[in-house]
């Protein structure tokens, strides 16, 4: 029920993932959602009588709203009979639906947020936490390495991905206090630790996972999507200029479409919650059908993958190693 | 002597200002300045027989090197004898040789670095902090609220620049505790503030200034530099991919080459150093000969508009009116 597009693309995505053999079951307003599934596809629907709206204070409407769809399906998931879940509404409802209906993973005081972005050398960045954290101390960053490193295992695919740690620059006495002391606290886990990296570095392949504080990443995401946009207007603007550019504009429609999706943001898939007993998956409040789709695909890999069994592992692991 | 294309650049950019009807002086090694001058260009040298590189301890090299072409120039100003300074080198240099030459202006604990950049909407964001101070109180924000204020008045021409305070959203709640902190102290000054502001609102004509720590604000500003990276890698990618494509990017061309000028941000001239008693504008590293010309525009502007002038009465004043 949650997106600014929603049910409608929503529903739409779900199809898409129950066509291309994903089993998904829509939570929401019935009387809403069914009209919107085609015949002949199998879309379960449980119904929710409640929504949470994104300017909605999350803690309270979570409690308030027992019924809200982000609860349902997340006891959907406690319960087994969902493998992860996907929400394109309020994150912040989603985390705290996910505090109390999953509960966190052993050892992760600051459960966080995470989202892959695309680096200038064709890779990916996997960003942690965006949003979540607000006021971190190092120790907090040093968990977000864990985290970090067990989504790029299970989500990514990789076996030792390189964790960098969000800085104003590598050299001696850059970052901030914060940074600082967190260096020190990452270089003793066993993850494959760069040091600090700053931004041009990371997004030019530098490290897979760039961990930060909430405050710091949640301006960050939102500064590549509002330069994509700026970008974007700017390339506009040249083509229109001249009739040239017109018609080139115009044989160049095909690739200036797909130029537009891949930096659409929204296209992305979603963010996950990380540190919660289940897979959370948080599709962008403008995801369209296609968006959706790739949030259920993204959420279904991490579940195959196991990645709460790993982050398990990993923080049970670094818990013993500390004595 | 600083930047990537130094002397050459740096040389060609001033005789182009010189043929533009600007007065320059030029500082550094005379042996290598002299023969890059054309002959009929009255370009004068004042010979600093040092550099600072951009990987030296900057305080420590200021104090060792009193012959740097960093510490020259800025004892030009100091002097009165340049009305303001432009450096392509080291910021850290620049900024620790500008506190040793020129002074703080009296009420400044901190002073910043700010830089312009294009917002959604056409319209330009000053940015500052950006890196002068990565630890920040509540009250050092509120200092680069007025110092950005002035800037956007004597460099932007705008009469009641919008201040925003840079956060992770505008409601109730949002915000570190740094930023909370600082909110109220930014809200007794008496400059148009319009509260905490993401950066997407904030790039889409929000604000006009846009304060923030500097840490974040490095991290951002070099977050903006990698999207547009990223963005117009994609963007290459889609176009030769197929022979449409090439035909309409051949049609395109000279689009594209604006296009670039205007997303490469070593275009967009450069940062200020605020806070202290003179005019120092440093250029981007990568700057070319346009972005050196480009830079020195900018220092003739603001030193014209009386920016330093305009930044002692706003700290006279704010500083009489706190008793």
């Amino acid at each position: 029920m949650g997106g600014d597009q929603a049910p409608g693309a929503i529903v739409a995505g779900a199809v898409h993932a129950v066509r291309a053999g994903l089993s998904v079951l829509l939570v929401g307003d019935e009387a809403q959602l069914a009209p919107l599934i085609p015949r002949g596809v199998s879309l379960p629907i449980q119904h929710a009588a409640e929504v949470i709206g994104m300017d909605e204070p999350p803690v309270a409407a979570v409690r308030r709203k027992k019924g809200a769809s982000i609860s349902v399906a997340l006891q959907a998931v406690a319960e087994g009979r969902a493998a992860g879940a996907v929400s394109c509404g309020s994150t912040g409802a989603a985390m705290a639906s996910a505090l109390f209906r999953l509960g966190r993973i052993p050892g992760v005081s600051r459960p966080g947020v995470s989202a892959v972005v695309p680096r200038v050398d064709g890779g990916q960045l996997v960003l942690l936490d965006l949003g979540a954290n607000v006021d971190c101390r190092p120790e907090h960053l040093a968990l977000f390495a864990l985290m970090g490193h067990c989504y790029a295992v299970a989500g990514q695919g990789l076996t030792a991905p390189r964790i960098g740690l969000l800085s104003n620059g590598h050299e001696a006495g850059k970052g901030n206090e914060q940074v600082r002391a967190a260096e020190g606290l990452i270089r003793a886990l066993p993850v494959n630790f760069i040091g600090q990296i700053e931004p041009t570095e990371a997004f030019r392949g530098g490290c897979d996972v760039l961990v930060c504080d909430g405050f710091v990443g949640n301006v960050m995401l939102k500064t590549v999507e509002s330069t994509a946009e700026v970008v974007s207007r700017l390339l506009k603007e040249e083509i229109v200029r001249y009739t040239a550019g017109r018609l080139g504009a115009w044989l160049l429609q095909g690739a200036l479409r797909r130029f537009r999706k891949r930096t659409d943001y929204a296209e992305f898939g979603g963010g996950l919650l990380l540190g919660v007993k289940g897979v959370v998956v948080i599709g962008h409040g403008r995801s369209d059908s296609g968006a959706v789709f790739g949030a259920i695909q993204q959420a279904s890999q991490l579940a195959s993958h196991g990645i709460v069994a790993q982050l398990e592992q990993t923080m049970a692991a670094a818990s013993a190693a500390e004595g």
